[in-house]
């Protein structure tokens, strides 16, 4: 006998009068499964054949093997007990749910087929990344979420303070963090490679399908690294977490790439044979005035930031990911290395559909342009003096990134809107939960 | 040849008028070796022999095996170059620093020797954290940093707020998480097992060497789990991460069995063998009350919270980590199971030197006393109803803990301030970097 007891989710009850079938999620490990019920096996069928979707059932039963069905095997129920029905107002009975209507029942939102499937996706990539830095010898840090800097200037950053106990740090300022580079830096400059991969916050009201207020960030930091070096490793990363979602999760790639009408595989055949493209800042700017007509292509100049539909444009026009280097120094971050042409080492790396993927750069180096550039962006350098320190003390030459985990799952899977992969979203105005 | 080149950052420079040793950590890997300089083989025989401790240099060497000597092999360089030396003002320069002081200095911490070694056992067990709930099919959670509830009451939650987009989130009550619990049991009622491991934020202004403002909390959650199997799987996890650092970094564990003055192998071994130790709250109240003749112990009884002094008696009269069960209702968490004597089916895992390393319940999944209970504690239930609705709708019962990573850290490593194990700890009147 291959008799076994299994706790499960009802997903569909189909039934007559004789003999039942319920599809459910199974509970430890997770999984989809048919267990079939017959009147005259099991005492309870007429109860068992009104039960609804999301009810929580405790089988036991036979599993046979069905290959060539949607399911591998089905479960022939000895016994079925009641472990919960839903009440009437359970808010996931029917089949299909709009988006929307899921975000707003982001506690019941895991148990839906297609976001089981993405949060499932979420944990098994966080994973393969903890192994790939470890297998590369990187060292992991928990950068702080709390901190008195405010790099990306006013306004950006969420402020923290206690009700009770009123200047709780003895700090004007205290904010969440916007990046937890610096404090990585630290310890590239001890262990070679170091990386951290912490919530990173963004007071903006943007409500686009990219941004939210709460995301995570993964940010390498790599000694003795050129700009083209951290731009093949970006790409190498990528390919190796893309390779493995291919490999590992063979369903799931097939799941999204019907549901969301993305040919995942093909995307990632398009991305591993595209030879890493690099091309300059300028260069970008010529293709985009050669070949948009509009007034905003018109416009631009050295010094231009690139819209949204401009990155588009040039994926597009590569029909591949892209990193675009050089950028002009006056729209990049004030630890970015300084090229003496009004550029920096930066470059940012831009995917299809989603656009900025990653960016990266080498550090600054030079202690005096560090200060200056500080002095520049009209950033309090109290609290960042210590950084700038870092540069005179036995310092080594490093180059890293910052990669969006959320744009990363959303290229991958070919999901639109950064909520939907993200298990409590946090954004203007949305923070129930 | 063996010949190669290393990035490495100076730890010892000793020098006669003919040779020098550089005593250093390389970068890339991390690890310390050490390099003869002969004035007759390099040209730069005089500047690197001024060299300072926390200098970086390039060698080009060949390296030869030293069996038997403190560093397995040794460099004979054949170039050194000077990548930066440290100005006069380096506040490492000497052998040993205060803990104190070193924690003034966290930007250069991590290249102490110790502490270089500690950030790299924080490194290791995250991984290691990682690997083992994968293993054991757990599905991996952010839970969100910013949070509307503030389930422990009021004061000990810091707020949230933008400066400059004023009631961002559209909600009266803005805090920094305390636990990432509730969004764990979401996805437990998906999966089976879950987990989270995240930031957490407590005001307290508690300058202990247990507390922090800013710490990490892993916190994993199974269905169907009597409260003696959440005891049992929180040891067995806690004694497979102990045995990976005593098998794989028996270095690191020889080197803080020395410094802190604590045999960690014995330590390790008493904790396995140590069948699982599970007394219920009342017969430790009995006990301490037979064995503590002070005033406070005479006062105890049945409602009363153990003190940290109370505690660590209990682990040395056991002289074993413990498992305390049952405790009074009136000083636990709303969400912990009613065993309706006034109980409820909670533990606290207590360790020598440590008190409590881990606390867990079975969760209550009766909506009712849950409503009851969040009415008693005086906490907001406008935040908690979902929580609620989770107990209507096809619930399975769960249990869960959640574990102080800094505090596992302390108690394998030996180390008594939770601040020497948090990267940039954040604390009242803390907060550099």
């Amino acid at each position: 006998m291959n008799s076994r007891t299994i706790t499960a989710r009802v997903v569909f009850n189909r039934t007559s009068s004789k003999v039942g079938f319920l599809t459910v999620n199974t509970l430890e490990p997770f999984g989809r499964t048919q267990i079939v019920y017959k009147k005259n096996e099991i005492d309870n069928f007429e109860e068992i054949s009104k039960l609804s979707s999301g009810a929580a059932v405790r089988v036991t039963g036979e599993t046979v093997q069905t290959p060539g069905r949607e399911q591998e095997s089905e479960i022939r129920s000895q016994t079925i007990t009641i472990v919960q029905d839903v009440t009437i107002n359970y808010p996931l009975q029917k089949k299909e749910h709009s988006f929307e209507f899921l975000r707003e029942n982001a506690h019941l939102r895991p148990r839906s087929d297609y976001f089981s499937k993405v949060f499932l996706v979420r944990s098994k990539l966080k994973h393969w990344i903890s192994t790939f830095f470890e297998e590369e010898n990187f060292v992991f840090l928990d950068s702080p979420v709390i901190t008195g800097n405010d790099c990306e200037g006013a306004g950006e950053s969420f402020s923290v303070y206690s009700e009770t106990k009123k200047n709780f740090f003895n700090k004007p300022n205290v904010n969440l963090t916007v990046s937890g580079q610096l404090a990585c830096e630290t310890f590239a400059q001890t262990y070679g490679k170091a990386y951290t991969f912490s919530p990173i916050f963004r007071a903006e009201i943007s409500n686009t399908v990219k941004h939210a207020a709460e995301f995570w960030m993964l940010e390498p930091e790599i000694v003795n690294t050129s700009l083209e070096e951290i731009c093949n490793f970006t790409f190498r990363f990528i390919a190796t977490m893309f390779a493995k979602l291919i490999k590992l999760l063979p369903k799931e790639v097939d799941f999204f790439t019907n549901k969301n009408k993305v040919n995942i595989k093909e995307r990632f055949e398009s991305f591993k044979k595209g030879t890493i493209k690099i091309i300059d800042y300028k260069d970008a700017l010529k293709i985009l005035k050669e070949n948009i007509s509009n007034a905003e292509a018109t416009s631009l100049q050295f010094g231009s930031d690139l819209s949204s539909e401009q990155e588009k444009f040039l994926t597009k026009y590569f029909q591949n990911p892209i990193f675009v280097i050089n950028y002009p120094k006056n729209i990049k971050s004030f630890y970015m290395k300084d090229n003496n042409d009004g550029s920096v080492q930066a470059f940012d790396f831009l995917v299809p559909d989603i656009g900025e993927l990653a960016g990266g750069s080498v550090r600054e180096d030079n202690p005096e342009t560090l200060s200056q550039n500080i002095l520049e962006k009209g950033i309090s350098k109290d609290n960042l003096q210590w950084y700038i320190d870092l540069r005179n003390e036995g310092y080594v030459k490093s180059a890293g990134f910052g990669l969006g985990f959320e744009r990363m799952l959303m290229y991958f899977l070919g999901i639109s809107n950064i909520r939907d992969v993200l298990p409590f979203p946090r954004a203007h105005k949305m923070l129930k939960f």
